[in-house]
C-alpha cells in the first residue's frame, strides 16, 4: 500500500499562520490544475501527527509531463509540476465532506535550478493566493522529509490506476 | 455546507457482490474521466450508515457541460455526465489512504430518454468494469435517493471553487 505524503511532515507553515514568506522564484499555482490528471486524494484527520501542520483533505494533481512519468515510477522529467489542492472536511454522519481551500502546494521539477533540493522547488501558498507563498526555506521546510523518496524521484505519490 | 451523496443511500448492490444486471441501455465508464474536471472527494468511513452499501473514497468528475452548469448552480443539460470513481481507503497513523478502485458510478443526462428518472440515466460498475454494470432498477436503486435533490436537479455535488 502506498504511504504517501507531498507535503513536509515538519513544514508546520500552515500553522504560522500570517507570516509569509518572499517568493523565492516564479513558482506559482497553475491556473488550470483541476483539469490536470487526478492522481490520488488522501485526508490528514485529527489523530495524525501531522494534523496541526498540514491538516485536512488534499487533493493531489499532475500536469501531463507528471502523468507520463508517474505511470512508468519516474523519475520525472523538468517542467513536472505536482499540485495539492489542499481543503478543510467535515464529518457528517460518518462521512468526510470537502470543505474550502485552506492552501495550494506546489512541486516543480527544474534539475538545474533546484539542484540543492533534488530537483524540485517547492512552495506552499496560503488560500491558494499566489501573493502569499509561506516557504521560505523549502529545503528545510520541504525538501527534509522529501528527501527518504529518493528511489521514487523524491515524489511520495504513486499510480493509483 | 454541502451535503451530497452522489450515490443512491440504499443501494446496496456493491454490498450484493456478483450479481450482475443486464445493461439497460448505452451507459459505460467514460474512457478520460480523470482528465475531467475533479468536483471534490468525500470519504463513507465505517462510522457511516451508508457504509455497507456506498463505503470508501469518491472521487466525484463531471465532463465540460457538467462543469459549467456546475458553477451555475444547475439545471444540468444533455449529455451532462457525473463519474463517481469509488475506491477503498486505508487508515495509517490517522491519515487516510486512497486504495484500489471498487466501483465506477456513472450519471447520464438525457432529459427524453431517462423522462422517468429526473433526465438522469443512472448506471455502477462493478470494478470499473463495462460488463459488471450492477444497477437493475435505477428507479430504484439510486433515483429514489436523487428525487429530494430536485432543486439542484437531482445532483448532490455542488460546486467548490
Amino acid at each position: 500500500m502506498q504511504t504517501w505524503r507531498l507535503l513536509c511532515a515538519t513544514l508546520g507553515v500552515l500553522a504560522a499562520g500570517s507570516l509569509h514568506a518572499e517568493p523565492a522564484d516564479t513558482l506559482a499555482p497553475p491556473a488550470d490544475y483541476r483539469h490536470w490528471f487526478h492522481v490520488n486524494t488522501m485526508i490528514v484527520d485529527k489523530a495524525s501527527p501531522l494534523f496541526e501542520s498540514i491538516g485536512g483533505m488534499h487533493n493531489v494533481y499532475t500536469d501531463a509531463v507528471g502523468e507520463a512519468a508517474l505511470k512508468k515510477g519516474g523519475p520525472f522529467p523538468d517542467k513536472t509540476m505536482f499540485v495539492t489542492d489542499l481543503h478543510g472536511f467535515t464529518v457528517q454522519e460518518g462521512s468526510y465532506v470537502e470543505g474550502p481551500r485552506k492552501a495550494i502546494a506546489v512541486m516543480l521539477k527544474d534539475a538545474k535550478k533546484y539542484e540543492s533540493t533534488g530537483g524540485w522547488g517547492f512552495q506552499l501558498f496560503e488560500g491558494g493566493d499566489p501573493n502569499k507563498p509561506l516557504v521560505a526555506d523549502a529545503a528545510k521546510q520541504c525538501f527534509a522529509c522529501h528527501e527518504p523518496k529518493k528511489d521514487h524521484d523524491y515524489v511520495f505519490s504513486t499510480y493509483i490506476p
